[in-house]
């Protein structure tokens, strides 16, 4: 598989400023010609974890609008919507306004938004056609929007925020949501669209039994606001959700929050390439819940190279933090020769990622590894790594590269961070 | 200072994808216009930096090659060279390839060129016209290093790794070195241009000791080869020294690497921006040992504004960890009012930020912050904070502004990570 030494002869200018990291040509083969480390996604389990979500949401009615932060890459933007998605969530105004570039009409902007400068990105969406809403916890942040967007000649829909004591944003208390309701009626320039919490901020001993105590609530809070006749949109959404407790927020919607009341909409992100770490675990605790015996399937990978095998039962692999996120140490999945055939993979049990510093990862190597504690180890082979979490891996690369089972290169996708 | 609302109105897609974070325009005023969070680097102390390292280094004889991977901002690699750098040091060899692109003739790849994509990528700049040394500390490596230059027509400057028992990469002994030179002596596409080390891996009880010992044995090892005749160049290059201990590094050269013999090169890194954490404190140890009262001053700040006052004593801040380093919390510095006057400091005394998420920071409030725990802070305040580590946050964004005292922005930096 491997080329002659010399035959590649790449312009080393050819490659355009900024994008020097990870951003080769497809198509040439088992990762040939790629700089590694390099982070990839492979087809077959994203097409499945598509799919599988799109079921999932259309079994129990809601909405889905991924949270694009996780990969913040227009191309799996795009696999999404065309998967059905309804919309896709962001966590900032410049995440919106990329989003809304690469043709991405409905977005949710899943925080509140502060500052002139991002207000003004906002308002220059809502102008140029984005169906867009954010989320206000607090008079003042209330109060600053409807200035803003009442001296641009604009109405900006809003979702109330319902939190949790000891959490993140959100009002603490129903009361408190039906008080900013009542003030958000009040604000000419604002339109009150909606109810928004955010379950992944729970704690304590029984974390499940606080999300299903979170989401009735969450869902209370609709109905007396609907009750009230505070909600300036005809089906006010409901939304929930990051991307370990979708199936109890999911469950609460579709029992309590009647689909011709309300649109009920989830917003997990990491489902899209899922993980080998946390995600992981929260989805096996999520398929003993539901009964299910097929979930998601990890296809976020980072491939390196061994850089140094110094000394017995130890390879450093060209790979650091700059490169995955460090929620868990990565975990060695698979090994290849340089050069050799994909098919052909080698061991890589025991191995053991005990630290990473900027760009390098030490592995522990297992005793049984033969010779010099390495065994067939050398210098230059390639190991493909399962990471966690994935927004904090895939922020570290500008281009992300979409393989097929043979690891050849379908697609380069570029990341807009 | 601020603009009225409405007033501006830029257009949404104006900002050509990718750089959809942290790319505003230079000279509007005190972080006005700006959608924060941003990063931003203080042109005084930056100033400071760059002519309290030259004379650090100047005064002990030694070339200075700094390490580019902590900022891959060409616009700092231009004044680090102007500041007499002798050369910039990078990590991967798409580094090196991003800094010859911006007028960087000669690099310092100190780690291991590992990978046929990677090898033509260096080869590509030697052709092109740099001067370029790589590591190498196993013979499989120089065995494949000299296979592709050789198939290339090309000669590759290398400098053997003396490493650390216990730590990354490098051989593990003087023989080891000693054999491994003779090695490179029989590669015909390979030049022995050289020794390296890293002493920012010891370990141990006695670090300083063990900086000491590891920079005798460097230097002994280089007097060892020089001795045999191995070196293949006229005055071989001696370099070690990251950021923390460059000063004990720079006296073992300077007494027993005389420099008619010998071009010692430090490579730190991080002073160029210093930071508010890990170096600070590694600064204070070595003013310390050198008897110095004046040393590096921390020039990497990032501003981000109160997004949510949920709860009494809490404040959310819109900036987490895709925005910040991570190794110690971020240090909240100062605080504005948004749209008010630079000089006007608001008080942080007693903030600490006590959890990071990936795009939210948690800051507990004094207890005597008054009504409801938080005093005068409102939603949308600006906070500028101090990180660490500085290679770490610089990461994080395409673009950092290099800014005055008034915060007045005078120059976009891109990165190339």
């Amino acid at each position: 598989m491997s080329a002659e030494p010399g035959e590649h002869r790449p312009d080393p200018l050819a490659d355009e400023f900024p994008g020097d990291k990870g951003c080769p040509e497809t198509g040439r083969g088992l990762l040939a010609g790629i700089s590694l480390p390099a982070a990839v996604v492979r087809e077959a389990p994203l097409a499945h974890n598509l799919i599988w979500m799109r079921r999932f949401a259309e079994a129990r009615g809601a909405h889905l609008a991924p949270h694009g932060k996780t990969t913040m890459a227009p191309a799996l933007f795009r696999r999404q919507l065309e998967a059905g998605a309804w919309g896709m969530t962001l966590a900032t105004a410049p995440q919106c306004r990329a989003a809304f570039a690469h043709g991405i009409r409905r977005l949710l902007l899943a925080n509140q938004l502060v500052g002139e400068a991002n207000m003004a990105i906002v308002a220059g969406l809502i102008e140029a056609g984005a169906e867009l809403f954010v989320v206000v916890d607090g008079e003042a942040n209330v109060a600053a929007l409807d200035r803003y967007f009442a001296a641009r000649g604009l109405r900006l829909p809003v979702l109330i925020e319902l939190g949790i004591p000891g959490g993140r944003c959100g009002c603490r208390s129903a009361e408190a949501v039906l008080a900013l309701a009542e003030r958000v009626n009040q604000a000419p320039a604002l339109l009150l669209a909606g109810l928004e919490g955010y379950e992944g901020v729970v704690s304590g001993d029984d974390p499940e039994g606080a999300v299903r105590a979170y989401a009735r609530e969450l869902v209370t809070a609709a109905h007396t606001l609907a009750g009230k006749g505070l909600f300036e949109r005809e089906v006010p959404l409901v939304t929930a959700a990051g991307s370990a407790w979708y199936d109890l927020i999911a469950e609460a919607f579709h029992t309590l929050a009647p689909s011709q009341a309300f649109a009920p909409v989830l917003r997990p992100g990491c489902y899209v390439v899922h993980d080998h770490g946390l995600y992981a675990e929260a989805q096996r605790h999520l398929l003993a819940r539901e009964g299910e015996a097929e979930g998601l399937r990890p296809a976020l990978e980072v491939f390196a190279q061994v850089q140094s095998l110094p000394e017995p039962g130890l390879a450093i692999v060209a790979m650091g933090r700059r490169d995955v996120g460090g929620d868990r140490m990565p975990l060695a999945l698979r090994r290849y020769r340089e050069g050799g055939d994909p098919a052909a993979v080698l061991p890589v049990a025991g191995w053991e990622v005990v630290k990473l510093m900027d760009q390098h990862a030490f592995v522990r190597l297992p005793e049984s590894a033969g010779d010099m504690g390495v065994g067939d180890v050398r210098v230059g082979d390639i190991v493909a790594f399962g990471v966690s979490h994935p927004c904090l891996t895939f922020d570290k690369w500008r281009a992300v590269l979409r393989v097929d089972d043979r690891l050849e290169v379908q697609e380069v996708m570029a990341t807009c961070f």
